[in-house]
């Protein structure tokens, strides 16, 4: 299988492209709205996975290249810029594409962060909205640790919580999230389910913030 | 310390009841709207301490009569009934008093459980706005599940995340959660904090609700 990873040279995306290279044998592509920049980071992962045995190709593209070729594509871009992420792409996806949004939209105040809902009910939602109609999206990936999740060394021990309309595709997801070691996929139902768990960000983020020995954080239902 | 489970005869005031009698050794209070109901309930709890070798005295009263000889009183009643639980106790707590709220709003729609957020922006604040002005509030047990905790036979193994303003009452509070075996009290920061905590509860019957195996979760963060 393919898997893109739009705005895959930061953040979780950056995570994501390791261990599904790392812990798979899906083709992994990075997508980035330079090409120049998805091909450095590329080369930068593909030397981080040969230091650790691990000799793959990873392509890097422009988003709508590397969404054209994949067959699961994961927004991990700031909700800021999803819709245009998504408008970018929309020529190159098709009811074959599973469109994954792992994004969250949080402000900060002086008693910390907070989940910043958006009209459409969740960011989620948002780029459900944004894609065009045959496309199926599922919500996956909002609570990672960042950090954690591009370090190969470190262990996971984590739930990811899954939403989607499209049986299909969460399956899909969810057999995918299934192949990175230490992280567990779990159904939370339809799409419309998404907004709690999305406001488990900023709690991760206060919670690291108010206790000694707790950062990049995860989340378990247990 | 004098402990008084405001609706102590359901849900999660049950399991704090039989927990707190059980791991510590504060004194328990039930309060109910009807002293009959607490009664009835304290004795239920105390057969079951004692079938496990834990003979103690639990007191059963109306909610004014708990709450007015309690240090810690935690108002693990419904969403609904908060204002007419606080505004019924209010003449029997001072400052000296630290009030715990654990109730969420929700509502349920054809596609799962929702958080119901109240215009205060959380029913932690909503129980801090009912509170007499120099009692302390504080925000805890928003996200245990009721039946496991109920069930001294069952590990927990979760955490609870506390949020207040008054930092002697959280750390109260804190101490009070520690000594409850399994549990682990988290600081996520100021009450107005609260609603991404209480938006865990509807997230997790949702997870119960779509995945085999999975039922009566908590939340750890990882």
């Amino acid at each position: 299988m393919q898997i893109a990873l739009l705005g895959g040279t930061g953040d979780i995306g950056e995570g994501l492209a390791l261990r599904f290279a790392y812990d798979t044998d899906h083709d992994v592509l990075i997508g980035s709205r330079e090409a120049s920049r998805a091909e450095t980071k590329a080369r930068e992962y593909e030397t981080e996975l040969d230091s650790r045995g691990r000799t793959v190709d990873v392509a890097g593209h422009d988003n709508a290249a590397a969404a054209a070729a994949a067959d699961v594509v994961v927004l991990a871009v700031p909700a800021y810029h999803l819709s245009d992420t998504v408008e970018a792409i929309e020529d190159a996806i098709d009811e074959d594409t599973v469109l994954v949004t792992p994004a969250v939209g949080m402000k900060r105040d002086e008693d910390g962060f907070h989940y910043n809902r958006p009209g459409a009910g969740s960011v989620t939602a948002l780029a459900a909205e944004a894609a065009p109609e045959d496309v199926p999206v599922v919500g996956a990936y909002h609570n990672l640790p960042a950090a954690r999740l591009a370090n190969l060394d470190a262990d996971l021990g984590i739930d990811t919580a899954i939403v989607g309309d499209d049986a299909d595709a969460v399956d899909t997801v969810t057999r995918l999230t299934e192949a990175i070691e230490g992280l567990r996929p779990v159904d939370a139902g339809p799409l419309a389910n998404a907004a709690e768990i999305e406001a488990i960000t900023p709690l991760l983020i206060n919670v690291a913030k108010n206790n000694d020995g707790m950062h990049d954080l995860g989340v378990r239902f247990e």
